[in-house]
């Protein structure tokens, strides 16, 4: 038997999976955002040559694992299985892209938390043995999103000061049992937490404390301190649910404010890019990890990171009925070759 | 290293999973028909005291963990983690049921695959030695998916003949890395298939060839034939699915019509309970299985069978867009303790 570090929540892999390869394709608006020179594709229109946005981004997928495909030098036929999901009913962009093309599917719902929990899954099956090369894949768009959740576009909503902006895009990651390239070490598995927000346009506060127990979790499963990483990478807590973060925090006496790097801060230029709080989506995180943070590491300009997927769990059924919005974090380990 | 890779898209579990405890919570209607002696808890109350009816599955849910734990003996600290999903948009029945009981949660969408789609991914992270207990929990409910899927109930719109049942109920099954009762072997997963099916209220026939790939896939991978199962059980193909699957396998010299048992036609009686093609949603399976076919396998009067859970991709918006029908199958073989 292999035997794998255990605190209550975590888990160490003993043979660290690689990550062979990753992908971005964004959205025109993340494409002028300031990480615009580090995605592989950027598609100008909304549409992407389909009838619908929800097309559209199932489409966003399709190229992401294409790319991830060329880039790994493999073959779909290769791949074990491709982990996926996003923030559509039924997950249907994720079901969509792969539709036909014959390759074992695991359909995930973490809402924005999505990549950090496929690359969690996947890196489970693939240091178990189970597949040579797993795919974890995710996606959001702007438009899909904003008409399930809040409001058809043509309506011309006001967003209120707490809203985040829906990043348009899909990231993916190529998990791999042997190679070199950076390794998923270790990884943690969230709980749902809910402190009673329910105020659908501030979900970074509902995703903050969320954050702060998978962040305890993990340090306190593998008796680390924040300094053993270089950044604490969260989803997309947006601007407010960092604050929150860093004062919940504060509270138990940890500084977490000068090693937080936030996806949903670092996507767009909030000071033109008028999108309040920041980004949000699963494509948020899953576009910021497989751009600039991956190269990072890769060229060991980084060489830890503590990568915290956070996800809002709510739907506009239950918001409608007035109920707050659970949130979730799932933590995934990230270190440079060695 | 251990190695389970066995067909392409199969695993072979070298320390097979225990199947330690199951729980079934049944609505009404389901109390009513062939199965009711074996479920744990009938609910008669369609709201279960709750205020509307996605919190009554949620509850549902809640009440077939707690079931679990106490079949299982465990304190809820003992559970390394919940996999668990259903139909509601984002899945806020499964999220909403373990908020704030500070157990790890993964979050899974494959419709009405779910129970197998967790039992196999369950059976992965315990054979890997990840956590010793794992858990798989999934739900449906009539009256919350057809507001979502279809009607408001209210509306009274006449349901088709080719049209299923959605079952209110919800299931749950332990995984335990040791002890005896009931393992699982084997896992093959799903792919996505897509011939075509517009129609939402014929989704028997939209999972069917999806059901027939998986199920040759796991015969081919472990070159076993269809007499090497006691029954190939599928989720909820239901009348009309059945009669397809049947006929696609009749076209490949497959008689499988003498080993199919369909959960879709066992969980009511279609004689006097008005259900048209049979039950679906992701608790008809899981209610089945976790009633009389675990029992049976329990007690030696079922010594292995292929649970093939069956899901159908769509979403109300990809229905309303005109667009076909995924369907995806992933299968677990369960056999009885030897």
């Amino acid at each position: 038997m292999i035997s794998h570090h255990h605190g209550k929540h975590s888990i160490r892999f003993s043979n660290p999976p690689i990550i062979q390869a990753w992908s971005s394709v964004a959205g025109k608006k993340e494409g002028e955002g300031p990480l615009k020179k580090h995605f592989d594709k950027v598609i100008l229109d909304s549409f992407f040559n389909q009838k619908s946005w929800e097309q559209a981004e199932s489409k966003m997928q399709e190229l992401a694992l294409q790319i991830l495909l060329n880039k790994s030098n493999l073959d779909i036929a290769d791949v074990g299985l491709v982990l996926s999901g996003d923030l559509l009913n039924q997950c249907i962009s994720s079901s969509a892209s792969l539709s036909n093309k014959g390759i074992p599917h695991v359909g995930l719902y973490g809402a924005c938390s999505t990549m950090a929990e496929s690359l969690m899954l996947g890196a489970m099956i693939v240091n178990g043995g189970y597949f040579n090369h797993v795919a974890a894949i995710t996606s959001s768009h702007f438009a899909s999103s904003e008409r399930q959740f809040r409001f058809p576009l043509d309506y011309g909503g006001q967003r209120p000061p707490t809203s985040q902006w829906t990043v348009t895009g899909s990231g993916g990651i190529m998990l791999c049992n042997h190679g070199s390239g950076p390794k998923i070490v270790s990884s943690t598995v969230g709980t749902v937490v809910d402190r009673g927000i329910t105020d659908a346009n501030n979900m970074g506060a509902a995703m903050a404390p969320a954050a702060f127990s998978t962040i305890c979790t993990h340090l306190s499963d593998f008796n680390m301190c924040i300094d053993d990483f270089d950044y604490i990478v969260t989803g997309d807590l947006g601007e407010l649910g960092v604050k929150a973060l860093i004062e919940l925090a504060r509270q138990k006496n940890i500084d977490l404010e000068r090693k937080i790097l936030d996806c949903g801060l670092e996507i767009f230029d909030r000071t033109t890019q008028d999108v309040h709080c920041g980004g949000s989506g699963c494509g948020c995180s899953a576009l910021v990890l497989c751009s600039s943070l991956l190269e990072k590491i890769n060229a060991g300009k980084l060489k830890r990171i503590l990568f915290c997927g956070t996800g809002a769990l709510l739907s506009p059924t239950s918001v409608q009925q007035g109920l707050s919005i659970p949130g979730i974090c799932h933590a995934v380990a990230i270190e440079g070759a060695t």
